[in-house]
């Protein structure tokens, strides 16, 4: 069992700010990596949108740097993954990795959301080679090029028409024959004279050229069974996204579509655990937004260690023969 | 008069990341720069806690890289201060400046707040030599070095708890005889063996070496008018900040202290009008939540425009033969 001050639970740009905050604070933060170190802006081929890099800088480029600037300031990465925690108790937090246990005066949890896959050949493989799970990040390298978007819901079609900026033409595709998304949104898009539709219609396979680029989508009309295919550069799938909170268990408030609650500082329903990026955010997922969330969660959480400063150095005692304390002050 | 979609009032962190994102949202956005390029950020020697920047990038250096990036998505930036807007008339809203009038679909308020001075001879040429405003980005700067405080309300005692992660001492010196900060937050500071007081006691000037790094302050007590040197080589001054809405009058609303009052998504009480970093934000104040701001005001300032795109058409068409249309599409 290892006693520490701080376990940050992700890797993603949130989870780089709350190390780089808490390792400015003396905290020597652990980050838990997870299956990806940087999460999915490590696996984007270029981020153009993170103010400060001209020219934009590739995903995994970016996330190093994140990670060399929080080790500059004593954070350590952990490569692994939190098999389960205990928040039941209060603080000090039960963190359970694989290889081992944390016993964490605070937690800030940056574990992140997946945009939901379709599950079709070509999928994983096109992403950065013009498929796509967002049009605010990606929508400028489409300038000019015909697109498919796939999805029904609100944000699917608040992405097609943003993604008319850029496009010469959008075609949303939809498994049913109706739009889930608002009256008013439907009707700017079907008064939008570069959007069309295709209904009753899923993917079967996103095609790529030799280089492998993305250049069509086998398609197959539900109803009349039809395939086709559908020359295109661009597809984007707007079919949700599936937040990583199940190993929370029922230990943190999650709302219905289990995201983990926050209030405007950043605090989970258990005092001491602290969550920031994707995990805890339906709106901007970008990576600027999860930066700022994961400095405010850090604050936060440095904050609410130095209000709990007496309480923990006397747990510090305490716990001290049965447990390496590591701390940085 | 210029007509724009979209026109950024302030060029600091938060205005530079809306300035990026409405510039790959194709809108070409006009930054009116105002006294300041960069704002408060650019004043700054060193800044070690944005993320993706090991060893750290200077404050000048910071908002160059932050600019370029801009305007490589069509961002213009315009050396000039706005003298009055008109928000009464709803969307599109005049934003006079001193060289221009804009007539601007959407504006994005994103001005600042000044921490307020001192006042006192060397205080101006001490910053980035000693003197500071902010704990959480210049607290590391001092470890191992002895520093004071001014100030006694809630944030000047958080920050000095703060401080003494990374000070040997740390001197609050307030001008009167007790503080105004909370109880808890009092009885935390009067237990610190790290933390001692100066009571009744204004500073006179700030003092520095012939390096020009600061070596004391002169102190003059307000009861026995006693003048003394105290030797220190930080000086920390939290009296408050300065949110710079004055220039809106009553057509923006605004809290009892001044600041915008702005909702999850950056939304002040006129539609159509964002704002984001410290003109909004008495929290955070880090370049990092700033570029989160700015970011997900741009986003809601996209979103409104593409919901109101059918009624800005027929006033392009309307305005035509008065107003020069700049417009991204």
């Amino acid at each position: 069992m290892k006693r520490e001050r701080v376990v940050i639970i992700g890797s993603g740009p949130a989870g780089m700010a709350a190390a780089l905050y808490t390792g400015r604070a003396q905290l020597n933060p652990v980050v838990i990596v997870g299956n990806q170190l940087g999460g999915q802006a490590a696996i984007t081929h270029a981020i153009d949108n993170y103010p400060g890099f001209p020219g934009g800088i590739g995903g995994p480029e970016l996330i190093e740097q994140m990670k060399l600037h929080a080790e500059e300031f004593g954070a350590r990465f952990e490569w692994d993954m939190v098999e389960s925690v205990d928040f039941t108790k209060g603080s000090p937090f039960l963190v359970k990795t694989y290889q081992q246990e944390y016993l964490a005066d605070a937690v800030i949890v940056t574990i992140g959301a997946d945009p939901r896959k379709l599950g079709i050949p070509g999928e994983i493989e096109g992403i950065g080679k013009g498929v796509s799970y967002c049009g605010t990040c990606d929508g400028f390298f489409f300038r000019g090029k015909d697109i498919v978007v796939f999805g029904g819901g609100d944000s699917a079609i608040e992405e097609a028409i943003f993604l008319t900026r850029f496009a010469t033409h959008v075609t949303i595709i939809h498994r049913r024959d109706s739009l889930r998304a608002g009256v008013q949104l439907q009707k700017r898009a079907f008064e939008n004279p570069k959007i069309s539709f295709i209904w009753d219609t899923v993917a079967e396979e996103v095609l790529k050229d030799d280089s492998g680029a993305v250049n069509g989508v086998r398609l197959k009309n539900l109803k009349t069974e039809e395939i086709t295919t559908k020359p295109t550069e661009g597809v984007f799938i707007f079919v949700g996204h599936v937040p990583n909170s199940p190993v929370f268990g029922k230990q943190i408030a999650l709302n219905d579509e289990g995201y983990i609650i926050t209030d405007e500082r950043f605090r989970t329903s258990v005092e001491g655990v602290f969550a920031a990026g994707e995990i805890q955010d339906q709106i901007w997922r970008q990576v600027a937004t999860s930066v700022g969330q994961g400095t405010g969660a850090a604050m936060s959480a440095i904050h609410w260690l130095d209000e709990h400063a007496e309480t923990l150095q006397q747990l510090d005692a305490e716990l001290a023969p049965t447990a390496e304390v590591v701390a940085g002050d």
